[in-house]
């Protein structure tokens, strides 16, 4: 079983930060984003999307996509639980991993990809939208700072796999320079001092 | 218990599908979103995004997302399994999943949202961007007819949640045209036909 991945890839760190709050080891391949090695045919039958992370199997199986493989992980290792316990808080965790793929990992990722040029050669570039993308973003700090002025985690009293998929995304805002400010934000930067000081936030 | 809704968005299909394959009914409330009820600051306590399909459940709390909404259902009703039964299973309708948001509702709606111009007082438009989210939701067309040139649903050999997400997904494109061909995608037409024969695509 290994897992092809690119260091710097927020989706990437998700699943790193998922297995070592499991306390899990996993092989890990490189596979260099910045340089094309992903667009390969050979990769695309892993992900017909190209991307990383991707989970490969014993027998071959991929999955791909940071939150398939964090399931699949929590079904074989189900404690400590991060999606949840009981109905309610399964569908509270999901509703909130939701949020932190649309409200912001979506925005930051789509303010990156058209701002930076850093894939212009891949993708066609639309700088408006990027811009609009990374204000959505910004908006969405005002949204996550007001709701955890009273919840100590996204879902509530316990920590789960959507503080880490929020805490990846937003976390990746820096390299279009989107950052929660501690005036305006208190609640989210304590929120993510927390995260931080969790062993997890460093793999 | 009751979902508020409106009757013609996909992601409102997508869990009354999923409700009617499990035998289940809930009390649904219209929102109408084309005037706009979802936006009160009434509706925005129910979710911050202020979208719909919304679960309330009796004790008040609420779970936006529609797939939030199935997994809610899917633990307290677990048969039939529509999210896999196993890890690999699981793991396997989560990516499915995932793309059904990512290559295809993504895609479509940011077409229809970015080119029909039917919500422009309420956002910033961005045309090009549009069309391009339009083609690339025709090529994943091509991707999904290659992988279903070989499995009979998205999963394997199993109907789930995630031929529900991206069923509903893709017959959102006729509003903005985009349908696949049944020359070019004889697989993909056959997969629909197939979904279409169950009495839960009418739900």
């Amino acid at each position: 079983m290994k897992i092809y991945e690119y260091a710097s890839a927020p989706n990437c760190r998700r699943v790193r930060m998922f297995l070592a709050e499991k306390g899990l080891e996993v092989e890990y391949v490189p596979v260099d984003i910045a340089k094309g090695e992903n667009l390969s045919a050979e990769f695309r039958t892993k992900d017909v999307n190209a991307k990383v992370p991707v989970l490969e199997l014993e027998d071959g199986q991929c999955i791909a996509e940071s939150v398939a493989i964090q399931r699949y992980f929590e079904e074989l290792h189900p404690e400590p639980a991060l999606f949840g316990r009981d109905a309610k808080e399964k569908a509270v965790v999901e509703m909130w991993t939701r949020r932190a793929d649309f409200n912001m990992m979506f925005n930051v990722g789509m303010c990156f990809q058209h701002t930076s040029g850093v894939f212009k050669d891949r993708m066609n570039v639309f700088a408006d939208f990027g811009e609009d993308a990374g204000r959505k973003a910004l908006k969405f700090f005002d949204v996550l700072d007001q709701h955890l002025s009273d919840h100590e985690y996204l879902a509530g009293d316990y920590f789960s796999a959507a503080d880490i998929g929020m805490l990846c995304s937003m976390d990746f805002g820096k390299v279009v320079n989107l950052r929660p400010d501690a005036e305006k934000h208190p609640n989210l930067v304590r929120w993510r001092e927390q995260l931080k000081a969790r062993p997890s936030a460093k793999a």
